[in-house]
């Protein structure tokens, strides 16, 4: 096996993976207002100091998707978020000097995962915003954009902003959460009613305390009804 | 290797394919007004005669596009068609004997292809009913299942359904292929008005002759609009 295997955060010995073929994970994150994603700082020293997206190898004896899950789970901490294939790349020459075919991976985690990422300095990872992305390795730029095109056609599709947020969150935050996938300003109202009509909110009895404005009412996801509601389609939603 | 390889329709030297990795191909064509999709009958002894989707490996020296487009040229003799990246299944246990991953694609080929692929005796493929599919082998039907759901998807999101015609079509044609793929019928007068206002269909000079009916226009996509239209996004179409 040649060097450049060890681009990857997680080492694995050679006969416990499958050749040739990688996972990388696009994950996802709203901080300061905009769509942040997660990368980590290359090893390799020709791309020394370079920024990748966190990646791994699949094990033999492990399921695909499981394999996402675990990279990003040995990654953020987190056991709980939204986790979609995004597409498999493979041009002969994405990778260097040796032919890896990988399987993208996209996920949303929410704002809570912030400390827990930023605040273990034993990896060096970091948010970046999805507007001021550096020249990443391979051919992790296009990964990227591809993973940005989906979120927001999966975000028109189903409502699945939320999993950006906390359990709690008032309206304004989920609008915010909007804005930032679409890049856009919304229409507060046509927002609230658009989201409201769906039924699947549920308002919480608490409401904000300690702010400088009127206080918003919290509201959480009603998951049988979310679930409910995507088994009969929700049709499309159309934010922007 | 083991004999498991063999149950695909084309054979490689191994040296010069990607160990475990294949490629499955979904193709879809309409037929008799239905959805149906293209199957071959599996050679393996273990499965004698039992239908699976066309498949092959990935060469060492090719883009993973590129190898799927070759497997359906090869099994279809076209060259022209619409072929979309669809899944990547990777259960461990979804391949007896050994581990495959298996990168799924699906295309949409126009009506002129089954004479094509029928009249080939040298293969046994045979186009089904999509409501009426056999049992396939491996994890076959799951992925054909996952296909005819984005295919239903895509086609809420862009007009792909000319896809499956020949060059030029009259709008009941048209409005046959989607009630083929959504697998419902269409308001006439609705879906003409929808699909006109998009704005690239364009009007051909001959009408159909030697038909019992008041003679329909032609149509035919004029690409450099579709195209400008497709970078602009189509908004969703909502036929159903």
């Amino acid at each position: 096996v040649t060097k450049s295997r060890e681009n990857f955060v997680y080492q694995e010995p050679d006969e416990q993976v499958i050749q040739s073929l990688s996972i990388d994970n696009v994950i996802f994150g709203i901080g300061d207002g905009v769509l942040k994603v997660l990368l980590v700082r290359q090893e390799d020293p020709r791309h020394a100091g370079s920024w990748a997206l966190p990646g791994g190898w699949l094990r033999r004896a492990e399921d695909l998707r499981d394999a996402a899950y675990r990279i990003l789970k040995e990654l953020t901490g987190l056991s709980d978020f939204y986790l979609q294939q995004l597409k498999t790349f493979g041009k002969v020459e994405r990778f260097p000097g040796e032919r890896v075919v990988t399987v993208a991976y996209y996920a949303l985690v929410n704002a809570e995962a912030y400390t827990l990422v930023l605040g273990n300095s034993a990896r060096d990872a970091a948010w970046h915003d999805v507007n001021h992305v550096p020249d990443l390795v391979y051919d992790h730029n296009e990964i990227l954009s591809v993973a940005i095109e989906r979120l927001r056609r999966d975000a028109r599709d189903e409502p699945i902003g939320f999993e950006l947020l906390p359990a709690r969150f008032t309206l304004a935050e989920l609008q915010s959460v909007y804005e930032a996938i679409f890049d856009a300003k919304l229409d507060k109202s046509n927002f609230r009613r658009r989201i409201i009509k769906l039924g699947f909110l549920e308002e919480c009895m608490e409401k904000q305390h300690a702010v400088p404005h009127r206080a918003a009412r919290y509201y959480q996801v009603d998951k049988k009804a979310y679930h409910a509601l995507k088994r009969r389609g929700f049709g499309a939603i159309s934010f922007v």
